[in-house]
């Protein structure tokens, strides 16, 4: 029978065995999570499962079915430094749930193959190149780009990876996993305060936004701030904050889209200087690729006004981009329904931020998401947190939404 | 006889025994400037002079008058590091040219005396105290708070004066300077774009500007930039955009006022967070002490205003403020005379930079200055420059306003 509450209590055990006063240290390729993963596989002990690493450090646990056809339930163990203790263990430990359960109902062989899957550095803490062991499966992998990455020590991440037993250049033979995948389906806290704000334990993952993110640079003139009157300036930051503020109508016109202006740094930058250079970042993001490609148009044409407003130049230069990820309509339809018995209301969202069910998406596997609210919308910080009557409410809607995707999977094999 | 061009020739003298390819390096304090100063002092030999360096290490020259009222012309032979070879250095070459004319005109013996002075330390570049000199000649010293400023590689400031002789235990001596001091005249370049923008070569200074310079941080709330959606934002960036544009209406109340943002600091200052924290500075500068408290409470009540439309709070605290310090009315008028018939016209304006004249208006002496036009508005900088006509008209009109000020001390001496 299926026991959320055990889901809970194992997540505290993590918590206990790899987190310190300042916050969950699971951070990928470091023995911290090492310790968590052995923990983790010590767990799968008493199932009748199959389990090992895949060639991108990637670990599977297999309940074979009466199908080879597998419903694959998961999400990460490791974790940002100084990180929360739900943040993806809460996926992989309430997959670890529904799979026991699968177990039980079916003395050991239910009608499909159930897997399970804890990604390997989903967050790219170390190394700066997150999702990384899901992309390997999805053979969106950059391995000639990602081996010469170093940590903060100058570690390699080749070297690092291969000190856990992974060797980067067989990451291609990851995709072997994808082989009879039907349905992936991963629960994960919101990190974000929309479900709190509408006072609702879970949500129904519409897809993962596409990203344009781009460094923006005004040049001006530094000049006296004291001698230099006001109409004879070519102010640099006058442009970047005119743009600070209409990147908000930009995404204001699209219900879900976001628009951030996270970084401006000034030059010379001290008190009695007009700013001669601003240098800023822009992340902007959004489920449909038509109002990403508009609004990512639209700022770049605002910031050329701007520039040309306040006498100014302006220069972009893209630092990454990912199109939009939208899931598989039939599996949302799926999680809606299983969301709505759980607790009556099946609100929709996108998910901002990233994670690896996009890249799952990727690989060409039907996928869909379910979110747990989290408190003040929190994340990557110790003080994240989610009320556990929504923790045990999300393990029993992950449940009904694999039967019924298990449903799903059969009924497309006919 | 008059020499202006003699004037140009010694600074550019000057300027090959004290600039590197980077520009002046009369950083005062150092060696560089000490052989400025010992240049100087040569040029002094064939004049019927008395010199010294009173107890703040400022040159003092005198050429004794019939009368011991004095006229003090003046600058400052420091500069900052990769500075230009005219800030500064105009003043005192000039000075020194039109303290020849004196002594060649009058035989030796004016009817008033002529002093010049050469201050030491008005940049303030390497302890970050400016019109360090001139300020012991005022009586608005702080040693307190001086003598322990330490320089990048954490030298005392009351050691390396010591190094040049100077105690400044004893710099209230300097104070005695001011005895019989019955104005005193600067000549500067502009340092603003102001005269190049008129097609002027000389201008009326007014009087220096008072200065309000504020830190300002706005607090809000840092989140995901993917999903914090953005009516749910504290958004500390937005406040200050806001401010950084405002501030442009409130210095546009005012024909000569000055308001600058020129340094802004983000927090956690990533691109995927909502900005949580936004540390700026603010400068603004009038020559009227009721207009620049008006444009404080202005962006006080802004600030305030923009914090809460953002959901953030703000918290202000003050760098460093002076008050504004209008030159003597009718030395004004003697300038405007000398400019107007050396050049045709007299275009009067406020300096927004300090000088060592500030601190000699705050000590009580009739002061005024007269500035020439700096080319593209630019100083602090190896292309500093000025027309070598205007540095000759410069030369004249300083002579002209000797003269006509020499008379004025006479008739109130009376």
């Amino acid at each position: 029978m299926l026991d959320p509450k055990r889901t809970i209590a194992e997540l505290k055990e993590l918590r206990a065995l790899t987190a310190d006063e300042h916050g969950a240290q699971r951070v990928a390729w470091t023995d911290t999570w090492l310790r968590a993963r052995e923990w983790f596989a010590q767990k799968l002990s008493s199932l009748p499962v199959e389990h090992h690493l895949d060639a991108a450090g990637n670990r599977w646990v297999t309940l074979p079915g009466d199908s080879e056809k597998a419903l694959v339930l998961g999400s990460h163990l490791d974790s940002v430094p100084n990180g929360g203790w739900l943040d993806g263990a809460l996926g992989v430990m309430a997959g670890l749930e529904v799979m026991r359960r699968f177990a039980e109902q079916y003395g050991g062989r239910p009608p499909v193959t159930i897997r399970l899957v804890d990604f390997a550095d989903e967050e790219g803490a170390r190394f700066g190149r997150s999702l990384l062991g899901s992309s390997a499966v999805a053979g969106t992998d950059s391995i000639a780009a990602d081996r010469v990455r170093k940590d903060k020590d100058g570690i390699l991440l080749e070297n690092a990876l291969r000190r856990c037993g992974v060797e980067i250049d067989r990451f291609p033979e990851a995709q072997q996993e994808r082989r009879n995948m039907a349905a992936y389906l991963e629960l994960h806290i919101e990190q974000g305060p929309v479900l709190e704000s509408l006072d609702l334990p879970l949500g129904v993952v519409l897809g993962t936004k596409g990203v344009e993110r781009h460094a923006i640079t005004f040049h001006g003139q530094e000049a006296h701030s004291g001698s230099t009157p006001m109409h004879q300036r070519h102010d640099a930051l006058a442009a970047a904050a005119k743009l600070a503020l209409e990147i908000r109508n930009i995404a204001g016109a699209h219900p879900d889209a976001v628009c951030t202006i996270g970084s401006v740094k000034t030059f010379p930058g001290i008190v009695t200087a007009v700013v001669g250079r601003c240098e800023t970042t822009l992340d902007q993001r959004d489920l449909s690729a038509e109002v990403l490609a508009r609004m990512w148009c639209e700022a770049k044409l605002a910031a050329e006004r701007f520039a040309a407003e306040e006498k100014c130049s302006v220069e972009w230069s893209r630092i990454w981009s990912i199109e939009p990820l939208p899931f598989h309509p039939e599996l949302v339809e799926l999680c809606a329904k299983a969301v709505s018995e759980t607790c009556g209301t099946a609100h929709r969202l996108p998910s901002g931020p990233l994670h690896d069910a996009a890249e799952i998406v990727r690989g060409g596997i039907p996928v869909v998401m379910m979110f747990v609210q989290s408190l003040r919308g929190i994340s990557h910080n110790k003080i994240e947190d989610t009320r556990e009557d929504h923790l045990e409410l999300a393990v029993a809607a992950l449940d009904r939404l694999a039967d019924s995707t298990v449903e799903w999977i059969l009924r497309n094999s006919q």
